[in-house]
Parts: structure tokens; C-alpha cells; sequence
């Protein structure tokens, strides 16, 4: 495998920091090529703005079509096109970070926000009356398997089906669904760790374990039946799933997994 | 009232920056007191860091417990503190955004990441076996209110119930009751402007109309029901909700809404 890890954590010397040290140690003890983009350590710029899309940069700046611009025309920072280029260059990617305010850390959100510009991580193919592009199984990173890390700091019955916060699984449907299955990659489930901050060097050792056993896995493991955007479950330009397709007890984002 | 707005576009001249200048005029019109962030123009600082706790940055980091501590001991950066007097003079607080990737610009994040520090934004009150901390309900912000005002690239029926994107009030869950409702905001439903890419001057005009009707209602608007974590509906410390309670056809976030 060619592994792309996105890494965002403040500090290198902490649990995110040792679960990506396993990663890249793991991996490439199993012979597998890998790339790690630690986003605090390269000053990651996360804010989406004109110096972004260089000299095509329209004023009033444009964001969704200034950024295609940029992206078809070899315009994009460097630092943006760096990105890309890995993304191309992976058929896996992980993204390693702790769960701040029920998502991603502002600087990996940044790096979503301008990594994925319009023509790499949307706006790709027709937009039509009968088609709404290449998206949601189709795009710019079809063929690719994702998968999310992450560290949470309470514990998991808060993120169970009846939990304050709400299932892991709805909380991580924007990012797996909405950001990774978006420009086609395949998602694989997520490692989840809680009670990040209280985790004693034992538990710590039975993590690491189970995510040695997850890595060492990932190319037999089946990834979340998303449904295709364009395989004829949904109307479309609506894109509504059809009647009748939802898998018993499922709704809300449920509805878009099959089976 | 005293309202506190959030802005979080890169571009003034946008549809973002007219939905805040039409809430400034209707809102200084009608006698209410009103001050702004305009995140870009103040360059903000979206990522946590040891820079933002002070001298008490410890070595390694600890996100939560020196962020803890510099909002404990005065420590915290001056930009973070002064984003704190705002949230604690404010009585009513709107965000203003454009949806990117299904939540908020890293940009916005990161003011939640770095302005929400424990002891402020969380880790407030008793954390014990019998009771997690005075969340949900109440909370350093209890009193005020808040509401979202975003703007969204497409249409409403990809946000819809069966709509692929999931249901708009699904992907505003972690933000509306993760962050707003966490620290003891009553959450007023969001205001949302669909195809915000394509308005025509007509549809502008309505929209800012139905803005301009929102803004002026505040003060009647009932928040989103939310259940209060420690009002009797929740195990403690499981914070699951009790069986029985769910009202009909409501689950996964659905759950934490009453009646």
C-alpha cells in the first residue's frame, strides 16, 4: 500500500502523536510505503483565502470558482498542490486527530477547506437536470480507501445510540460521508479511542494492540456501504433517496448505508 | 438586547457579509446594542497552541488541562480573553457562515476551539459518579441564547430528510447542541439560505426580508427544546437518555429533543 496519514495534534509527544508513530512504524515494517503530513509541525496555513488561488484570485474574491480556477490553471499555493499530490500519490489515507467539539481540530478542517478545492474535491463532472456530478462514490479520489483515527475524551457510552453527544457514527458522518466519500474514496470504519486523557499504560497497550491488528488489516477490511450517488438509488437532481430502499430502523443519515 | 455576531467569510462583499450588515442595521435600528468579530479581518488565529496558555503552557502540552489553567489564572491569550468579555456581555450570540464541508470554515472552528477552554467552554462544575459537569442546559453561557445564520451551496432537498447530505438539523446537532447548548446557550433554530451561489436579486431581497423578520423576533423566537443533562431525563455518569422518554419516531440526535 501507498499510506497517506494527515496527523493534528498540537503536541508530537502525545497519544495522537504515539498512535501515528505506530502507524508509520507498523506499516512500514509490513513493507508498505508511507507519508505523513504533520499539519502543526508544517505551519499549516488553515484559512481559505485570495493568496490561496494566486494570480487568478477574482475581487470580490469568488470562493467555489476562483478555487476551481486556480486548480485547473496550476495556480493553487504550493502548499495546497503539495497536498494533492499526495492524496493522488495514496490508495490510503488517514486522517489522525482528537475529537475537538464533535469534530476535527480547526487546522485539519483548514487543510480539508483548501486541499479540497471545486474540481478535485467537488464540482467534478456534469451538474445537470440528470446528473449532480462525479460525487459520493465517483471523483477525483475514486479508488482510494479512507479512514478516520481518532481520540475522544469521555467515555463511550456518551457517544452510544441513546448518548448525550450523540452515535459516533452520526457525529462521523460529515467527515466520512460528507468529506471523504465525497470525492469517492471508500471508508473504512473508524478506530476510536475514549477517555483519551485517563488511559492507563495498560489500556494504552490494549489500544495499541487492536491498532497494530487494524493497520496490519486494512487491506481485507470491507468499508461503510455508502450508497452511490449515481447507481440509481436517489432522484435525481433532488438527490433524495428513493421510497422504500431504507434498510429497516434506519433514518436520518442511516438511510444512506445500504443493507 | 446586546447581540454578539461571529462573521466567518473571507470575503466582505459577500452574501455572508450582507446577511451581517443587514443584522447590524436591523438590529442598531431597533435600539439593540451590537458588536461583531469579523474573524478574517481580525486574523484570527485558528490553531490551539502552547502560545495560546502563556507561562503555564506545560511541557509536553496538555490541551485540557492548561487551557484550564491559563483561563483559571488569567493566563490565556489576549485575543481569547477578549472573545470571552464578548460571549460574557452578550445576551444573545449569532454565528454567521457559509456551510463548507457540512460545518463550519476552519476559521470559525478554530474560534471554538481556542475561546471555548475548559473551565469556560467545558469542564464546568462537578465531575463525579453522580453528576458530568454543569453542561447542557447550564453552564459559564446559561441565560443566553443563540442561532446560527449560514449560507449553503445547494439546494434544500439534498438537505432534507431522505436528502443525501443528511437532514440540515442533523449536521447542525454538534454545533447547535455540541457547542451553543454544551456551555448553557438555549439554541433558537437556525437560519439557512439554500443555493447561495445562485440567488437572484429577487430571491436576495426575500431572503433578506425573512432575515430582517428573524432578527426582529428574536426576543419571542422559542429555542430548540433540548433536553437539560441535569434535569432527571439522563443516567449519570452513562448520560444516556433513560428509556422511555424518546418521543414518537424520534432517534439518534432526535433523542435529545423533547416533546
Amino acid at each position: 500500500m501507498k499510506v497517506f496519514i494527515v496527523h493534528a495534534h498540537p503536541e508530537r509527544r502525545s497519544l495522537n502523536g504515539a498512535l501515528t508513530d505506530i502507524a508509520v512504524e507498523t506499516l512500514s515494517g509490513a513493507g508498505h510505503e508511507v507519508r505523513v503530513s504533520d499539519l502543526y509541525a508544517m505551519r499549516w496555513k488553515s484559512t481559505v483565502d485570495a493568496a490561496d488561488f494566486g494570480p487568478v484570485a477574482s475581487d470580490p474574491l469568488d470562493v467555489v470558482r476562483d478555487s476551481g480556477r486556480a486548480h485547473e490553471s496550476g495556480a493553487l499555493a504550493a502548499d495546497v498542490r503539495a497536498e494533492q499530490e499526495k492524496l493522488r500519490w495514496a490508495d490510503t489515507v488517514i486522517l489522525q486527530f482528537p475529537l475537538w467539539w464533535y469534530t476535527m481540530p480547526a487546522i485539519l478542517k483548514g487543510w480539508v477547506d483548501r486541499v479540497f478545492t471545486h474540481g478535485f474535491g467537488y464540482g467534478v463532472g456534469e451538474h445537470s437536470d440528470t446528473r449532480y456530478g462525479d460525487r459520493f462514490g465517483e471523483g477525483a479520489l475514486q479508488g482510494r480507501r479512507a479512514m478516520l483515527s481518532l481520540t475522544v475524551g469521555g467515555p463511550e457510552s456518551h457517544y452510544s445510540d441513546r448518548g448525550i453527544n450523540g452515535p459516533i457514527d452520526d457525529l462521523l458522518y460529515p467527515i466520512q460521508h460528507g468529506v471523504l466519500y465525497h470525492p469517492g474514496m471508500a471508508v473504512l470504519p473508524p478506530f476510536v479511542l475514549y477517555r483519551a486523557g485517563r488511559l492507563s499504560a495498560e489500556a494504552f497497550a490494549d489500544a495499541a494492540g487492536r491498532w497494530r491488528e487494524r493497520l496490519l488489516s486494512l487491506e481485507e477490511t470491507e468499508p461503510v456501504p455508502y450508497r452511490a450517488q449515481n447507481a440509481g438509488d436517489y432522484e435525481i437532481p433532488a438527490v433524495r433517496l428513493r421510497a422504500g430502499l431504507e434498510a429497516p430502523g434506519r433514518s436520518g443519515f442511516g438511510l444512506h448505508i445500504a443493507g
